[in-house]
């Protein structure tokens, strides 16, 4: 710091903006400090992350979920770090949500059996040897492969990785369009033995980290463990119980009796202390001490016992995925944002559309409204979040609906009243088709699950 | 604050519990201060309260949903207040969850269209006529009648009263240990016109708040308006558009001309003066100036014109169900907190059990896990969270679901091999039926539905 001073001042150098002088360099946290309840002194910081939470809660939840590992604990909640200069958007927040996820595993069995699930699913790694190499593209590879080649170092931390990135892909986010950097080891968290940055590309900020994979093998158990003092150790149960050999010391009452007279007092003493203790005095000084008395070598039998161990204790590694909410959705924003013939379509997939569906009379009069309204209660009904409105061109309700993502929209018109059909819209090819009254709700339903209006169209039997 | 501290001293007052003196009193803020970016001064506090979020949005919220009242905007999120004791648990935290809902409406409009929902639900309602009188007991009035006698001044407040009731009953709270007490004009906080707090009675701590009922007025709206100048005014439509009268004046250029050369620049200021400007300084002073020129009223024609005014502009009022979070939760598990032959049952209404089905194979052979393990797969499919467990008695199997309120349990024994049949027990009477194992799924659906074990028999069509 007092370099950096010097060197300013002996280069003067200035502000590259403004020419201005430079304050001098000085440490800022990037935690919100405050001050809990009336008494100054007591300070507090706001969390710059969730994770802490799961760590110190722990051993509770390792109690009450019966003491067995793997164990996973997710966290969604808020996150404040006093930024210094947050100036791009949703990106950089100084209030912001996060989705952590902590499991917890043995290091010695670090298997994750749902592994099978994401083996072959290929991401773009930009592992550390790449990057070492000063490479920027990077590799294709199966999440199976790069636990082969070494470059991820754990199943759990794999599995994530496969994870979170088809969880973009549902969320519309093209795999091409996303990575995995590893961090190089000066620029991990100090508690991570390693890291990638799940990275998606963004056309106004290029690429940004949506979600960090770190294994923080047991650092933040051990130290909360040293610092207060409690277990936060796991059971590991052995196949094969150990067998060690132990020394116990068995003290010679006949000899005892011979020396001294008081041996109930000093029978007490002997039994309160350690078989160890009484071992390492008769080993170093040839004798233990009791009160004024030296009770010597020849007063204690040394037996060799065996004892099995069937339980080990240890601290869990932890694998963490976490993501950063606000990011997620901004992205998912970007990649649903469309232009189409100048309009604006927001092409979210079906299922995280806000508004699932959009029912429409032609125009405002009651023999069409009656129906319309009759639709829109159906699906209410059914759970689906719906919007009606009867006012305004139909076209201009169509522009309104596509702009906010509304993935269907059911129109009532002349032909409704002879045949029971409405037409059904689609919101990204703008395509329409007749469908029964009865098969609204079908219809958004396969919509939702499917993702897509022909598929849907398909699973309720209509074949375009 | 002064004077509190002259009668300390004075009167000698001593700590009632350790003899011990006291300090100076002193004003407190509840507001968690804190500081923003890496300069000082930047004062900020931890919001006491989500609401102000969804007054400084009301002006985007509005146009985006198309300028039309009522318009509800509701927000889930946390609350910090720097209480100085909080010793009462979940009751009182520094740091709480809130859901606020507010519903702005035209004053002049203040009917609510969903009022026949509720109107008919009896609550227990403790109003201001009651407590002035010093009575503790409530009266039991029914929504409608509450709203008729003046109890409740408008119907958005006497609607979503009657809802919060009725929620509280769903989450296993009865009407008779809920009630609805009036703040006294004294307690009610500056920016209500009138509250109520929803209160429930605990074990512990009897009468506790778990949501309050307030009618804001346009307090809020007014003051962002105030200090941010910025327009948070809502649009009325007139049904009859208003007439107004207004005069104008014209200025007589013949006259004009005779008396000044420059007649141009005249007409151009006297274009730039708002009409009622002139008319002031006219009828004021006899002339208007410009520059050093004085026109006097000879000078100008007064005109009388009608304006038709079809839409007015208002502050919306509003009212404000706000919810403590954690206090329902606290208050819905000490209600489904129950003791049967000495062991606990959580009697979570189904609809809210955190895992809605145990399944249990009578002893951890292959012949009933494989089974059970098949079951338990369904039902995951069909979207339950679903508990399974196969070491241990089944005696201890149930006591431990029936401790986390799982509402029903199935278990595949050796009458399941020959008949495909499974137990299904009920948490909360411990009475067992035998099902096939293709209805486990409907069973389950028809409990979170009906909430009863015995109608959920009777809608899978079992009867007992």
């Amino acid at each position: 710091m007092k370099d950096i001073e010097r060197i300013v001042k002996e280069k003067g150098i200035e502000c590259p903006e403004c020419g201005g002088s430079l304050v001098n360099p000085s440490h800022f946290m990037t935690m919100f400090r405050t001050a809990i309840g009336p008494y100054t002194g007591n300070e507090a910081f706001l969390r710059p992350e969730t994770a802490q939470g799961m760590f110190t809660e722990f051993r509770r939840l390792y109690i009450i979920t019966r003491e067995s590992l793997p164990l996973g604990i997710a966290q969604i909640g808020r996150g404040y770090r006093n930024e210094i200069s947050p100036r791009q958007g949703p990106i950089r927040l100084r209030e912001f949500d996060m989705m952590e996820l902590e499991v917890f595993y043995d290091p010695k069995d670090s298997s994750c059996p749902y592994l099978a699930e994401v083996e072959n699913v290929k991401i773009n790694l930009l592992h550390e040897k790449l990057r070492l190499e000063g490479e920027e593209k990077p590799e294709e590879i199966t999440i199976k492969d790069a636990l082969e080649n070494g470059y991820i170092i754990s199943e759990w931390l794999a599995y994530f990785m496969g994870l979170a990135q088809e969880f973009l892909v549902k969320l519309g986010i093209p795999r091409e369009k996303q990575r995995f950097k590893e961090k190089l080891p000066r620029e991990r968290a100090h508690y991570s033995r390693q890291t990638f940055d799940q990275e998606v590309y963004l056309s106004r900020w290029g690429w940004v980290e949506v979600s960090g994979h770190a294994d923080r093998s047991d650092y933040d158990l051990s130290r909360h463990m040293k610092m207060s003092g409690h277990d936060l150790t796991a059971k590991r149960y052995l196949k094969k119980p150990l067998v060690i050999e132990k020394k116990i010391v068995k003290p010679k009452i006949e000899i005892i009796k011979r020396t001294f007279s008081d041996v109930g007092k000093i029978m007490q003493e002997i039994s309160r202390r350690k078989s160890e203790e009484i071992l390492r005095d008769l080993e170093e000084k040839g004798y233990i001490q009791i009160n004024d008395l030296k009770l010597d070598k020849s007063m204690f039998e040394i037996i060799t016992e065996k004892e099995k161990i069937s339980v080990e204790r240890f601290i869990p590694y932890v694998a963490e995925p976490s993501f950063g909410l606000d990011r997620v959705s901004y992205a998912a924003l970007e990649y649903a944002y469309q232009k189409r013939e100048n309009r604006t379509i927001l092409s979210l997939p079906p299922y995280i559309a806000p508004i699932e569906a959009a029912v429409f009379p032609i125009v405002d009069k009651p023999q069409f409204t009656e129906i319309a309204l009759r639709i829109k209660e159906d699906l209410v009904k059914e759970g689906f979040k719906v919007i009606y409105e009867a006012k305004e061109s139909i076209g201009r309700r169509y522009a309104r609906v596509d702009e906010i993502g509304v993935p269907v929209a059911f129109t009532v018109d002349g032909q409704t009243i002879e045949d029971n059909t409405v037409t059904a819209r689609d919101r990204d090819t703008w395509k329409q088709v007749r469908i029964k009254i009865n098969d609204c709700g079908r219809l958004v339903k396969s919509l939702i699950r499917s993702g897509r209006f022909d598929k849907a169209l398909e699973l309720i039997g209509i074949h375009l």
